[in-house]
């Protein structure tokens, strides 16, 4: 879509030059032909440095980006970018393709499929499933019945999915309006697992708002598991029943979250680090240790503040 | 039916006059033609002023009655009005109709309907929904795959509703036997999304009791949401994966729950209200204010309270 | 199968003698011609007592088993569990035979069914559920629409299950390699629902992992409740929504769970015990008492508590 129509589609003030526009991305990822946004002081490194061919901002910070990369200029970037968002938005509907299915897969007859479907060697796919446009699942892995997998996600090879969990549902991102509505960001990413995952029933496992939401190689996620947009699940990890993980939470490998655990968005958890039950993670953690409480700190400092309050409350008695 | 009819089916003494009933409703909706019941002290109030033509009650409250109103005297109100309950249940089956589509809607083939569904123009469902009995939908709705919608439920215009969440099931009530079972008062109300609402995966939004669950316009609500009976969402506002809203809250226009938190029943948050996530309301809150712990608090004072615990183990390690 | 094609392929070295091995099973459930597994010290009181007809475990226990007991020598036992556990899993596939409906049942003609399925008089399966393999459904039951129920899950009479939930998932359950990967126990087990039982929507019960997972005569569960492999969940007890049981618990009767509440793994609930809303259950609890907090104390005793730390930061201020 030329940058011009964006502009135009959007209220936005149109640009000196015009350009194709292929996709949104983030300011540290967009490749030339692509439109990114900067809404936080937290991004401002990353804008001067960027590659995209345009970005909408605050006119304020458009003398920062580099040469030739064309500023849309507004006072409501991150209003802008949901109706933006709105224009690259995959078209739902309910057209179905057959599906490409390599040899010995096994699908039951009431599986749908949305258009461009790939199913590798020795899949079983069980009833009710539905598998959406452009979904690519790799081989010998179990699709258990009524699962839901939005479009363009991709599933590696032997994953397992228990049923009633949806993958590649929108991540939660909204823009607000001075009048305190809220404007979806549409999510236009794609939620990716890797090979030997395996997800246990009624998860659900967001796909990412721009980029992906990735699960990678090796991790076993329970029940009723909450994975927000762009998380990036490290390999091996174990994530227990009834976790909520935010959006933009990295973990890194073996990263154990015990059940009910939580993290807010936009942090890391390092190699090898444990959250125990009920844990709730406000901010990043070191590798190799174990937390618990919350906020979560060093689990032995969380036992250490329950018997202190404890002894308190035996003193007042 | 007969108010004869349902007093000898629920084991209740004959009324000393009889009357047509056509519903159940409480004591202070409660109109010409309906049948209502007190159990609780807490509505006494109600009691004299109540339009019911019946009232199940106890034999020490009948006098509060207004004059014509006829007393159902019982010891157990509540475990008779989950009898009566049961007489005015919708009747679930698996008979279906042709819904009444309108205009540029597109319908999976897989889409199952119960009867007299009415779907509004432009509106989108996916693979594996189900749509029960009398459901309204508005239009240019997206009803992603594998949603359940049960009977009776109402659904606005431009509303969102991702993969496998369920709309109108039951309410978690019961009334308890002396020796200890639970029989079920039968959730006769309705549950009603207004225009503009999204809601993410696989939430449970439940039917009333008696009387709907309404979730408000422009409301978002994320992922594994659990929202109970009689549930009132003020417009506009957002809730986050995980929390649980107990049944009859009623939160007011723009309250934000965030991940995880959750709510006592029967109680109040005033507009523009924040509760952090983890929060757990256990009585009305003021609007306008943050508030965070269990019990929630204002999130200043939890935050002082944590760090007085941090403190305290210190001094004791 | 016999002990020495289990042990080739499992890389366990070969038995001194042979024998047919009908299944896996406990030490102390183990019947002769199973085949049973020791890992832990705290199972030592059952290893000379087990009657099982071999034992995988380490050398060092092998002159403890009873005479006659075939040992299965192993530095690793339950990691090559989970190897032997795969020789005896379900296979999961998409064949599907007609099931034996008895008189007077509703069924939907999107039921999908495995094999040799069973449903019992009067009973309603709703649009878009999957009924696995040997399932056996009893009378006047509902099964709402797009619930999933795996092979070999028994329901009682007059249960109601609401949409979206998923009976007899596989419990998480994982050996762990040297090198940091997760190898699956597979759940052997069956989810079984005695009489009266209702489950609300979008709940998760997982299956055994050896022996079943057990919902006593009329307990009542809410929305999105997660119950764990093996637990035990006495007759009449309320389970309140957003409750994660973990495995191998067991609870008594007429035991109240209240909402967002939790158990740890393999501890006891005695009878008519109430667990608070939020309470995390850390240690076995005796009956009668109400329980609160995280870790769980009796409620006034964590209401003292939180009083105190209320007092300590005001003090503070």
């Amino acid at each position: 879509m030329l940058l011009s129509e964006i502009a135009s589609r959007s209220a936005l003030p149109l640009p000196e030059k015009d350009c194709e526009i292929e996709r949104l991305a983030t300011l540290d990822s967009a490749k030339e032909g692509e439109l990114s946004f900067f809404h936080s002081e937290k991004y401002l490194s990353q804008l001067s440095a960027t590659k995209a061919s345009a970005v909408i901002l605050e006119e304020r910070y458009a003398q920062r980006l580099p040469k030739g990369c064309i500023a849309l200029v507004t006072n409501e970037p991150y209003l802008k970018l949901a109706l933006v968002s709105a224009l690259f938005a995959h078209t739902l509907g309910v057209s179905s393709d057959e599906p490409l299915l390599a040899e010995g897969c096994e699908i039951d007859p009431s599986v749908r499929f949305g258009r461009a479907v790939k199913v590798g060697r020795g899949t079983v796919l069980m009833a009710g499933s539905y598998i959406g446009d452009g979904v690519e699942i790799g081989e010998d892995c179990v699709i258990h019945p009524n699962v839901t997998i939005y479009h363009g996600s991709r599933i590696g090879d032997r994953c397992t999915i228990h049923s009633g969990t949806v993958i590649g549902s929108d991540g939660y991102g909204f823009a607000h309006t001075a009048d305190g509505r809220h404007i979806k960001i549409h999510q236009l990413g794609n939620a990716i697992l890797e090979d030997d995952v395996e997800i246990g029933a009624n998860c659900c496992i967001d796909r990412g708002a721009i980029g992906d939401t990735v699960i990678r190689r090796g991790s076993k996620i329970d029940n009723l598991v909450q994975i927000g947009h762009n998380c990036d699940i490290g390999e091996n990890s174990l994530i227990v029943a009834q976790v909520g993980i935010s959006g933009s939470s990295i973990l890194g490998r073996n990263v154990v979250m015990g059940g009910q655990s939580a993290t807010a968005g936009h942090l890391k958890i390092g190699d090898f680090a444990t959250v125990a039950a009920r844990g709730g993670v406000t901010k990043s953690l070191e590798g190799g240790k174990i937390y618990g409480g919350f906020p979560a700190v060093e689990l032995r400092v969380w036992r250490r503040m329950q018997a202190a309050l404890s002894r308190l409350a035996k003193k007042r008695a």
